[in-house]
């Protein structure tokens, strides 16, 4: 299998994060993919994955899977032996889905468009829209107290245990350095939870 | 069980066609909550989801579930004599969360945002920035382009038979009316997949 992806990008860390946390980092070849040079806009790789984003799975067969969830949810029935991260029951599986989707849409969608609207990173291919960008900024900055306030008394999103909402909140907590959003003992909380998971190996790869 | 919805609102929608496929419609009893009059954003609706957001799910035992596909997945888990709209291996499963995300990140946010920030609908509690909004009507309009291309050669959205990534397109496709976006034979692979939609039983509930 093949893992189209950009090392320093967001997305493509929880995918690797959620592969060396089942322990398939080695299933897997990693393809690297230079965004700020457009190799993903080419047609070629259009036709992996027409909404043009990494990361992308290539299966053997030829069967390309984009969007990191999905991705992931591939791994997770792929491999049932693998420690479940996804839910073990219809009540964790529903809870790891909210926090999943709260995280991504209320903190990782404003923190990525808070950067590409306020920096114009990406301006060869949108359009930036300034006052918008800083209005998303404010909100990736709302949610961080909203996270910090509920991690007062746990160790984990939920669950009680690590799971994939883990993992986007941490990739995407490390990656609003690039909104000048940092997490420090102003959230103790989730300050605390961030030196947890720093400590973690799949935040090293 | 009870489900906090409102009638109108695209995601609520796409709960209750989701139960209605599974025939569990009669599972939940419906509370409605007024949008407009901001009945969503009281202490007591917070509790139950900090987003402020419809729908929700409340189990028996007071544990909430929001987010749409939250509440989907939790009835497919627990319910596994139902259709199954969520896959049913690895692949498919992978596919249609792949295609329930490009729906939701590339025509639903694009399409709720370009309503938002072009009519002012919810000024009272967010601020609308109407550049913003022009460029999201536009990207909505692209993708229902793209979604066109797409079914030239298919029934369904994805896996050859009838998913949760339907639900969603259809649920959408219906709210762009408000950004004055409507499926007509300008787009025939998509009108002629939105008419047999449209004449499901799932489409009047
Ligand atoms: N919804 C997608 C988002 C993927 C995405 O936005 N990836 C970024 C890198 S983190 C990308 O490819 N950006 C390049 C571009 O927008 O041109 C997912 O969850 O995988
Ligand atoms: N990501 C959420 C979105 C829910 C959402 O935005 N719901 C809308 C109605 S379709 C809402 O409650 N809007 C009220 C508000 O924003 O105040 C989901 O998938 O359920």
């Amino acid at each position: 299998m093949k893992l189209y992806e950009t090392k320093t990008a967001p997305n493509p860390r929880r995918v690797r994060m959620f592969l060396a946390e089942k322990g398939l980092l080695d299933q897997v070849e990693c393809v690297e993919i230079d965004l700020q040079k457009g190799e993903n806009l080419t047609p070629e790789f259009a036709a992996k994955n027409p909404m043009k984003k990494v990361p992308v799975l290539e299966l053997d067969d030829g069967t390309c899977i984009a969007e990191t969830m999905a991705i992931c949810r591939y791994f997770e029935s792929a491999y049932p032996a693998t420690p479940k991260l996804l839910g073990d029951n219809a009540v964790e599986e529903a809870v790891i889905e909210q926090w999943s989707r709260w995280l991504d849409y209320y903190f990782f969608v404003p923190c990525g468009m808070g950067f590409q609207h306020t920096s114009g990173f990406f301006k060869d291919r949108m359009t930036p829209v300034k006052e918008w960008g800083e209005l998303c900024v404010a909100d990736t900055q709302k949610f961080m107290r909203f996270l910090d306030q509920h991690l007062a008394d746990k160790q984990f999103i939920c669950c009680d245990k690590l799971t994939a909402a883990d993992l986007t909140a941490f990739a995407v907590a490390a990656f609003a350095r690039v909104i000048k959003l940092r997490v420090d003992d102003s959230l103790p909380n989730l300050h605390a939870w961030y030196q947890r998971m720093q400590a973690r190996e799949s935040a090293q790869v």
